[in-house]
């Protein structure tokens, strides 16, 4: 019941922001500015939602300098209005924290090394050579593999499995079923049968890094599969082996990415696009949702694939275009084909 | 061997149909068209499969009126045969009981509360808070967190995760492998590092509702991700933070629902189809599968995007085109830009 | 330390190859063309790498005569060389032996049967009627239903699930977090409400196949699931009820494939593609990489749909032009849209 309050001027200060408005102005909480309700405080960081400020009943308000003569709700006035809001929500986060030591139920190997302070759930089984670092927390339900190695201060949260020589860094974040170091999809085809590519490599993790629930990350087939740091993984993307991806690189949601490429840094990848193998992408490219990457891209910029959405009856007149347009383009007074 | 034996008679009182030819034939058991055999009723619901009724050696059918002169086999004449299908179907379905209780092996939280009529299979570990109620069922390696709750007669069949702060309805079906209140992907940058934004939030999920096999469903930042009553999502989905869908809607597989988006009632969303962030779909959207739905649509219609499939050497000349077409469009003798 | 070391010339005659240069050239491991250093044998397959030639390091290797010209270090030549890189690759993979057995944590039911020569992980459950036979391993944290059959010397890695009717033939692998013989996506829509069809078929797959990390395989609704033998599927696919893969057919990741389909031998799809459902897809199909099939295929050959990539200025241009493409085509003179 009795959670922790401060005051406008406290958040102010603790995060270096300006305030407009009372200062002592009482907080116990965070929400949306159509649910914010008595002593809590909502943020406006997106202008979709500047419509709602009129109606808000937040008791002060989080945003940019130049909304605030929008409102006269009291407000901390941020240059970067989520960011603020991000460090003001974990104020107000309750964490239960992790019981070190090994649950009774954890079959660990007896080659494998787990350090006093880390802490290992219920059904939990680790494999041979093996090592869990300090802090670091193995929720219930994990399968911890063979030369697999956990950083300091990672947390697996439940039910997440590395195959084998899976190497994670510290203050790695994994959401539950995720599967990493798994065999890579290699094969030969010989004599009219697919023959099974032998997957030697590893996969290694960066610190910082967080990867989402289900999303699986193969092992390289000779060298690794790598993430720098302070990569973020959306859920149920799928990497495929032998992928680099650069530092501070976000990909959304149930997006593809096939076997050898490599993304830069700093990249953003939006939700379910695709990316094929054996490409480069370079540093600071953003991908729109559901776009497909089939070419190498060395220019940093915004990139997208795909067509409109259209009610159906007029999405299947011009897509019956679509399989003409090359004609179409011939019929054209002037336009060359072989311009393109 | 000696499983359930009915006569057309009985099953059309049983579910108030009309029957054509001999009442007394007796079923013991449905089958598709193409493979039914000697006491066995098929069904014609699709007009695809109505060219296989000819070639059929079913015992009885099911069909619509209209469609009863097409044969001389005994019929159950059905306003919508899939639904009697459906239902005569069930009479046959053999299920195993689960037996109430608590399997030796499961690890509850003292603070966590179980019906004595629930069931709870090996390797189920449950968190501190967490209730289950009367003749729910958890099957073998289901990891429940902190704080959930999974309502009476529901089931979660096996190797689930709730992760926290998951409230389960009444008669939820959820599948292998599904991953609910996992943290939602909320990132702010600041000073070319990722910060994690908290999700304080929840996942409610609807009474009647069924989730798929490795779906996942992820707990609001601030509020909850809601699914409504009767929503039914099948496997591979990524349902983003802060998702609300209505009520009897239905998802097919591998669809990607990015944060904040709000899908009305009774929307059908075709398979690996994606809907970007922060937008609204009105009730009874249905979008086609492999569409990308990128703004708010307010009125009921069916919705498509994408290209048709076509053999890729007439699609490359055709895909080149498309990134001239504007271009093509300008050279249009009276097509003027500024009208799009 | 002491690993595997064979000679050109051993590996030349085990594998039925062709030597140039130092037959005694030792070998002690595999590597990329880039990676390769001291003893280690790299290989040339994809002509994409040809330009790393002049700077790789590696002490030998393995490419096509063709190719042979162009480099001084010692060669096996192979016909397909990364067929011969595969089984090379082979000699130096380090794989644990499973040891044969129960784990005394596992929980398998009176009536299910375990060969004594195969090796059931920890946490792992066995429902009733369940078999599992010589060889086979079960790794940590499986989930065997009722009336499941495991063949001889398949493997599940850990954490696979099998939930019903699931027959699994002989050398079968399947990754972690896959679920198969969930239940199928039936629905039918009863006075505003869905209804469940039950579904009482299961899932077959043939012997030598190979089903990704976190893949679905749902079982049928009449009948069953079925991939013939040597099925390849990578992670994240989705194979819904009923649906049949032929032999020799590889699935690349994150595929979604639609119930009572049916999909031809050796075909390939690519990533990311989709298949609706009730179609059927000849032998020897090639579906390049997010793909959307719609229709069956009658003819062998290589499939697309979709755009290319372009930047988003460019791309936002071309996209608003289709939504007009059939007002446009109609502008063109002599273009008439009955023809198509």
């Amino acid at each position: 019941m009795s959670g922790p309050c401060f005051t406008l001027a406290q958040l102010a200060e603790k995060f270096d922001l300006k305030i407009m408005g009372d200062a002592d102005t009482k907080i116990i909480g965070v929400a949306t500015l159509a649910t914010a309700g008595k002593n809590q405080i909502g943020f406006l960081a997106n202008s979709l939602y500047k419509k709602q400020l009129s109606q808000t009943k937040a008791e002060a308000l989080i945003l940019r300098e130049a909304d605030a003569e929008l409102t006269t709700i009291p407000c901390l006035i941020a240059k970067d209005p989520y960011v603020a809001f991000a460090k003001i929500s974990a104020l107000f986060e309750i964490k239960s924290l992790a019981t070190p030591g090994i649950h009774p139920s954890a079959v660990i190997d007896s080659s494998a090394s787990v350090d006093p302070t880390a802490s290992i759930g219920p059904f939990v089984s680790i494999g041979a050579s093996s090592r869990i670092e300090a802090n670091a927390v193995i929720g219930a339900g994990c399968v911890i593999g063979e030369h697999c190695h956990v950083g300091a201060n990672s947390e697996l949260v439940a039910r997440v499995t590395l195959v084998t020589r899976v190497q994670i860094g510290q203050r790695v974040l994994i959401h539950p079923g995720a599967v990493l170091g798994a065999e890579g999809f290699g094969l030969a085809m010989e004599a009219g049968q697919w023959l099974k590519v032998p997957q030697l490599g590893g996969v290694i993790i960066g610190d910082g890094c967080e990867i989402g629930a289900n999303t699986t990350i193969d092992r390289g087939a000779l060298g690794d599969t790598v993430l720098a740091e302070d990569v973020r993984l959306d859920n149920q993307i799928q990497i495929g082996h032998n992928v680099q991806i650069g530092a501070h690189t976000a990909i959304a949601g149930a997006v593809a990415v096939a076997g050898s490429s490599k993304i830069g840094s700093y990249c953003l990848i939006g939700g379910a696009a695709g990316i094929v193998g054996h490409i480069e992408i370079c540093d600071k490219v953003r991908i729109n949702a559901f776009s497909l990457v089939t070419h190498s891209i060395t220019e940093p910029g915004e990139y997208t694939s795909g067509t409109p959405l259209q009610e159906s009856r007029e999405w299947r007149k011009n897509a019956a275009r679509f399989k003409h347009l090359d004609e179409m383009a011939r019929k054209i007074k002037g336009n060359n084909p072989k311009e393109d």
